[in-house]
């Protein structure tokens, strides 16, 4: 072929970094073949320079992001991360008339919106399949495969760190800080964990999803967000006894109205119980997994490593040949797409289900007093159990689905009911069939 | 907006067809806001023009499918199935300077080659999303997502007929014969079911599978197919005692020399036990899944409806809308690719696992001969259990990977061995981990 070749300037040298660079040459061959034009990469810009980078020619390497960005690469790779200088650097690449490719989440959860306008501005190509769940194709089939169909849900397990957590807690009953002393051990887990134990990294993500489903903008500050680090071995042990197992959930979802028009979109983060026959039931360890519902196409789902960098580094190097594809071809990727322009509505308005814990004097009239806190509130209840006697009674109580609003007054209530000693668990329940 | 409407011409008005037009009708105002121009449904070619079509405009309603091929409508859309007329009329619509989206995976896995190279020729589009597992995004995953990876394997439930008939016999635990017959009762399965149950719908859709995969040509006639017919009772129930589940798989890997040099491509379709911890292990009734395997991607899943008016409809409609976008920003959708054109390998060479459920003489010696007839072949021994004694002795084997030709050999010469009185089981073990 006798194509111009297609230059690609990378943007960090990390993990992901080194591994693409790597790709880009000992794939070289193919990556014409399917491109139908060369691949040839042009620089790495890097924080230190003078580290030495196994499988990057050290010509390319430079310490100088700004010459990078700015050279004018038909392609710019940014997997720095975070907010700054990142963002500086990819509207740079823009105006030089580079289309970008990043995986960078943060930034798209905060501010996508600055980085679509520069790309329409500048007729460029933004991808980001990196950005969420990693190597697993989930963000183009979002925006390209269900774009004839509505996308009513999306529920993901996207966070590899908590899903080991959560997987060990349940699988060796070993408690939340015996199992982050172990991920972290295994490198699963960074030694401070807060992005992902509280769910801050899933929340990026959730946005993300969000705004492609749903055809609205949504960011991060849009979502709500809880983490496991309260998840205790009682909540395990009950999720157990009722057959679910509890994940860390980003959910995503149209609230209709009685006409079944879409009124708004929840965005929200938290450890949630999920049958074990649920298709997310069975996602362990690191994998991530996206469930997915459409009006047309049902439920889908999509599973896989959501980290790593050679899985990361797969998916960033798909979106190099879908840009390398539209340069040689003519054409452009999928721009921003918010013309729905929903309202984001509070936690409260979701609709969910409960299950509650209660330790409980074991007395005459205790469970009709409960009943009636639920009723009060307009919260129907599922299912009741009680486990022990006296003292040490337990009521375990699931929910049928009501507004969050009226679970958490429920809730509220029965922390102040005399025969309650004390709320022992609360948490949200998800992918059950039903109402 | 002020573009130009896209225009969509209709071959079929099945259950697909009806719901595609219908949808397109519907959803008129969503699916202009993603494409960037009004979509118009210009005409729907029909057997019977006088039957009525709730949902579609009577004056669309014609039998003069070649009027509508040849129409010159941006996109024609061919859900009529099956090889003639179809694909002349495809051909007809591209030369007439229309791009193509299609359902049709006989034809597809026939003679994709020449739908491709008539693309090409007119420059126009082929997209097929809804040729292979209905609703999942898979095909552009593969041919996009994926483009920047090596795929080395594809394991897939493609068959949702079969799977539900091994989903009731795993279950219930009634025979084949007894599900088959709720199958068609329930619509899940054809008065006619041979195109299912012998698995030539999932060679067909595993030839298209492997040909994007392995950017190599492949069509139906290269794959090795064997359906479920002969699946008994026994066989599920021995499953069952192993933690195993039997799904009909639709295989297509590649092979690898020693130097890890792909050797070619190997591709087949048959009955074969998963362990149930598996991702595929646990796709029930007539849901669809496909696994697969990339060398920097790792595994992943793609689950979800593999076959039904909507969810087809779903697939059919992004396809519109991708080709609908490709119309309004400039640009094309990927081309045929075959460039790695490998051989396709017969099955023989296929490294797999077997196990082999055998009806025995319990005598002392009978395990020593048995055992020296598979280290003949070459073909190591990973467990063997033995149920019952004296006259109903059986013996159950599971080997270690081989050559299926090696294994096949083996199972030969144990039909031969006199303390064997019967081979009542063989079938094929994929998924596990290791080796």
């Amino acid at each position: 072929m006798s194509a111009a070749p297609i230059t690609i300037a990378l943007l960090g040298g990390g993990t992901v970094g080194a591994e693409v660079a790597r790709l880009l040459v000992q794939n070289a061959a193919d990556l014409e073949k399917r491109v139908g034009a060369p691949i040839r990469l042009t620089a790495v810009a890097v924080r230190d320079a003078t580290r030495l980078r196994p499988g990057i020619d050290p010509a390319l390497i430079t310490a100088d992001a700004e010459a990078v960005a700015g050279s004018g690469a038909d392609i710019v790779v940014e997997l720095m991360g975070g907010i700054e200088p990142a963002r500086t650097l990819i509207l740079a690449a823009m105006s030089a008339g580079s289309s970008v490719v990043t995986a960078n989440k943060a930034l798209l959860a905060a501010d996508g919106a600055s980085l679509y306008a520069t790309a329409a501005e500048y007729g460029v190509d933004l991808y980001f399949e990196a950005s969420v769940a990693g190597a697993i194709p989930l963000l183009r089939p979002l925006r390209e495969s269900l774009a004839g169909d509505q996308v009513t849900r999306v529920l993901g397990i996207v966070n590899g760190t908590t899903n080991f957590i959560l997987t060990k807690m349940d699988e060796q009953g070993a408690d939340y800080a015996e199992v982050l002393a172990e991920a972290q051990a295994l490198g699963y887990a960074e030694a401070d964990p807060t992005a992902d134990v509280e769910g801050h990294d899933a929340a990026a993500k959730a946005a993300i999803l969000a705004e492609l489903a749903f055809h609205t903008r949504v960011t991060v500050a849009d979502v709500d967000c809880e983490g496991i680090s309260h998840v205790t071995l009682a909540d395990i042990k009950a999720a157990q006894d009722m057959g679910f197992v509890i994940k860390l959930l980003a959910v995503a979802e149209l609230k209709f109205d009685s006409a079944g028009v879409a009124q708004g979109v929840i965005v929200r983060v938290h450890p949630a119980m999920v049958p074990r026959s649920h298709p997310l039931g069975g996602v362990r360890e690191a994998f991530n997994a996206v469930f997915v519902e459409a009006v047309s196409a049902g439920e889908m789902m999509f599973y896989g490593r959501g980290a790593g960098g050679a899985p990361t580094a797969s998916a960033v190097l798909g979106d190099v040949v879908a840009v390398a594809r539209n340069k040689v071809a003519g054409g452009r990727g999928p721009g921003e797409s918010v013309y729905a322009n929903l309202p984001t509505l509070p936690i409260g308005d979701a609709h969910t289900r409960y299950y509650v814990n209660l330790e409980v004097t074991d007395r005459p009239g205790v469970l009709a007093s409960i009943a009636a806190a639920f009723a009060e509130h307009g919260v129907s209840i599922q299912t009741v159990r009680q486990d022990g006697h006296g003292d040490g009674a337990q009521l375990i109580v699931r929910t049928h689905r009501a507004t969050d609003a009226a679970l958490r007054a429920t809730v509220d209530a029965l922390r102040e009911l005399p025969t309650i000693k004390r709320v022992t668990g609360v948490m949200r329940v998800e992918g059950e069939a039903g109402e």
